[in-house]
């Protein structure tokens, strides 16, 4: 057991706060002879750097990545590959004043109601800061899969304005400041977000993950699952409240004749007539695509102030000054993206374990 | 690792299939001199069995508990505990002629991409009938979280017809044949159902379950998060196809100020204004109710004929005989409680280990 | 974790008390379509059976073994194999008067100590009894590993007689009563044991354990070494006391240029001056003979009155009464046959994950 | 699983090649509001620093250890901790030679066949300069334990000169070059060693490491014993080829009456009659001194030349030059204490857990 690792055989630990020197992870389990240097890592973290645009925190890192172990002459040696990513913008001023406050929202209360001790320098171990770590791990992940496996995620929502399907451009996805795959919602989100921007509020999001190219039999049943894995995956990213595979919470008011994803013969395999269950199947993979989606709830550091508590148990009030991100949802898709092949990765190899 | 267990400390390995001799269950890790015997047990499973109204599958299970080790004089030792339920309407006939055909939405093809064989009585391993020893496991996790921790669970939504917060009354649950908090609300689903039922279709649903009485402090970063667990745990169920915390999905039209869950000077520690957050605050328990909700797909084994293949790849028509749920939702709610309390009592040892 | 659990990818874990109705394991992640029936893993449990000379113990079990689950028409299915035997010679009343002892030199006191509670009856989970579910799980894991690896165990000495590496003779293994590879030194134990049973003592043993036909390369890094993982499997066997892996406690009287075995080519690879090393180098096999050898203390279980405490801390006497091993070494040597089929299946599953 | 990772709740992660740019490891599970600062680590690091005698390599490494996570203001927060050394002797061009070469009696073969690649520099990962981080995690472990238990350790036996249990002084380990708990020995030693140094070859050791304070209770059956876990941790030590419990191999020697270690009433807990158990009975502590012992093989880095293979599998001849550790035992003591102290910490938290 480790509270900061994740997966069992393609397994990633992270550590590092906020503002410590520095963070970084450890990957066990990759294969060795696979191509890698820091060129390979360092464009998804590039995906996910704050200060991009004016949506999200104006925080200066440049979150270069070193390589410190587990790779010789450009390759890998399957011993543990050791990432550190140094903090450089450790403006901890801005947070002291609310060292002694527990920001509503926040982890604050919570670790100290733990540990009895926290790190206040912008939520130390509990900062979004962490998922930089995530991102670089899947880049690794993303060597492990091959090229065959291609995963994509967009934002697919911000508040009410959700990107409907028959808009759904994987292509859009790059060309504006929020993942958004729909050019026309990019436009009206920019509008929406502005106003929340410049309210000193912020939102909530959804973003989606696909992951296609996921050979049928990954996965395992009964606590193996490839869903449950993803499950964990996403719910484990900051701020996010809910995850679903395939058609989720609509799955609800779907009968039985509807849900089903019936099977037709194809020429590689079966294929089916729609996708509801996310690619996945008794936990395990279908060779349809795996579908993914997560909220992001809005983040609790904004410009109003709050009621809150000190750490003497009296009410206070907070407000946050300085940088924050309207919306956490914008730089949480390549995190997902991220999660989506970490599980993978560690499925490959479990698969391979048990069938050769 | 293992495919087939769950959890960290509190550790339950689940084993057997649908129409073998017994299914079963090994927990390990309970602490010792806790009073159990098979009393404690069986009333829970009680709650899940098959065959006690119309609303459920009539295959005819008494799901009789037996415990063969890890207790002395009707105490725990601290040794594993091995619960086992016989099985006994096995009836395979039912299931023989679909041995070769992959039904469509059930787990038949993707375990035969992946293992080269399967068994096809009643879905194997991944038959429902697995829950039951998740149940067993469930009533040993409540055990080991003592009195001071109620979780309860009921059915939230089935299909359209959504229970409202207003009309939500706990004392409701067990006075229906759904697991419905709402007696208005059941009236409804029973002729709503009982249409779907002689239709020969089936619906989703949505279960919720709470625990109230956690104190703040149990979790982890980054990875060890109690939602991580909780969202790995329902999503590991049968048929289940999404989890929410707290708000949910529907943060994603929440604003910051909205979405806060302020904290106020309460006489036993802190009060809050919301539990948008469902209890959890960084992956850590805030002290509120932890709110868990999870969407139960309709059950593919209904008798509208479905497109399929066999395993030869042919194209074929699919439709299931005799008996079936027309909402495995109502049977969930037992399943989804045992995994809050079995994810609880992990999570309880997890602290005491690292906090003392 | 699982205190009860062995191994990573294939994954046993045993139940049991000694007078409780039964004992068994489940085994998770073995691969599929193997060919597995009680048939298969019967012959290995009636080695290691009691009551079948004058020098091991006259407690009568018939250890019959079921399999209750993954497997389907004679073949694994990649689902958790659960095996089950009953305890038939439940005597308890031999040990009712023991029941407020601690009998010096077992698990008594120990589990006393940390539970507060203990089974008495013929040391409950801390029986030897436990080792027939990894007999039974060996079986298993031999089937995983296939028939080109040879797993074969002796008993290498008794008390100060000891085999000599030139009188070694695999062949004799199951000629006599004491799994002794030297029939002349078969003829002394026989002489010496029955002195040491008649006087009512007991005497240790070490074991030796040979597997040959392992390829180079399973085994890893840092913690997950071969050597590691077979130090620790036969250090979980009761009663042993030190493990070796090749030369052992003699590499402390070795030189460099002794120690190291040379390298020569080979018809199918490299082949070796020697095997110090015991067919491991830096925890990853080298393709030589993998060999443990392990020490077994002389059970506390004898005639001869020892001074001890009851569980109020009073000075009291313990003298076993009936039924004992004068050398538990003997029964050792199937488990330990066991432990290295089971360590070996997990790193070829490991090896195959990471590798492919 | 993790192939680097040791421990289940106090779980150290290494990471790091002998040449590579820094070596370093994450601690996580450690429990909040222990003081830590470098100051608490580099003490130990000092003791295993090679070049401080003529009898230890003299590789100059300063092994200066950062802590870059996990402490806020000089106290543990609970997050996980990581530490960092860098390599500051990067002398590659001394291994340049022998990249294309197995070194007999090293992982280099083994490697090889695994990974298909390896960093040859120095041995890469396969080197015994991982252990520095096993000592500085072996200092957090004390942390841990508190100042109540007390961790010692010493070398027993280098070729065969060993020290008498009657001539064993704690006293004397700090002031000699060797570890040695007797005066006299460390003369003799010295011109032993001297002799085996000039004549460039090595020499094998056995290493004691004792811990006293450990309270009755610690461990678990079956795969969870306090002594399986310290056999592999110990086993896992570069060079180690065997692991020794209390009598060890001894008590294959004793007969029943002898290794029972009575017990008798004393003013706090039992006292016994002897500690052939080594502290450990049925794998729990029995509150006695934990005693394990370990044999170090000669390390095969000698100026003797031997007979080996190049990776095309041609035959040639292996000569280390310059540097060498003519006993690597002497080093392997602080790495044998750190590795105790690492499990018991792990096995307090473990009973923690379970206990409370």
């Amino acid at each position: 057991m480790s509270h900061n690792s994740f997966g069992q055989l393609f397994r990633v630990t992270t550590w590092g706060e906020s503002h410590g020197p520095a963070i970084g992870c450890i990957i066990d389990g990759t294969p060795p002879l696979l191509p890698l240097t820091e060129e390979d890592i360092q464009p998804w973290l590039d995906l996910r750097r704050p200060g991009t645009s004016r949506f999200v925190t104006q925080r200066q890192e440049t979150d270069q990545v070193r390589i410190l172990s587990g790779t010789y002459e450009g390759k890998t040696t399957g011993a543990p590959i050791s990432l550190l990513i140094e903090n450089v913008d450790q403006r901890s001023k801005d947070y002291g004043a609310i060292a002694d406050t527990f920001r509503p929202g926040h982890a604050d209360y919570a670790y100290h109601a733990k540990y009895g001790i926290r790190d206040p320098r912008g939520g130390g171990r509990a900062s979004a800061r962490e998922t930089a770590c995530r991102v670089a791990a899947g880049a690794v992940a993303r060597k492990v899969l091959g090229s065959g496996i291609v995963i994509r995620g967009a934002l697919r929502q911000i508040g009410e304005h959700a990107v409907a399907d028959e808009n759904w451009d994987w292509a859009a996805v790059g060309n504006n400041a929020f993942n958004c795959p729909d050019a026309a919602m990019a436009a009206v989100w920019e509008n929406y977000l502005d106003e929340i921007r410049k309210a000193g509020s912020s939102i909530g999001a959804v973003v989606e993950v696909h992951a296609s190219g996921v050979p049928a039999g990954w996965g395992a049943p009964v606590h193996g699952k490839l869903d449950t894995d993803l499950a964990a995956g996403m719910m484990s990213i900051n701020a996010v409240k809910g995850v679903e595979i395939g058609a989720g919470f609509a799955a609800a008011t779907l009968r039985g004749e509807d849900a089903a994803d019936e099977m037709l013969p194809g020429n590689d395999g079966p294929t089916f007539s729609a996708n509801h269950n996310g690619g996945i199947l008794g936990g395990i993979s279908s060779g349809q695509d795996v579908a993914v989606r997560f909220v992001v709830k809005p983040t609790s550091s904004i410009l109003i102030p709050r009621r809150s508590l000190d750490q003497s148990g009296a009410a206070t009030e907070v407000q946050t000054k300085g940088r924050h991100d309207p919306c956490v949802g914008i730089r949480a898709v390549p995190v997902g993206e991220a999660m989506m092949a970490c599980v993978l990765a560690d499925h490959m190899l479990r698969h391979r374990a048990q069938i050769g």
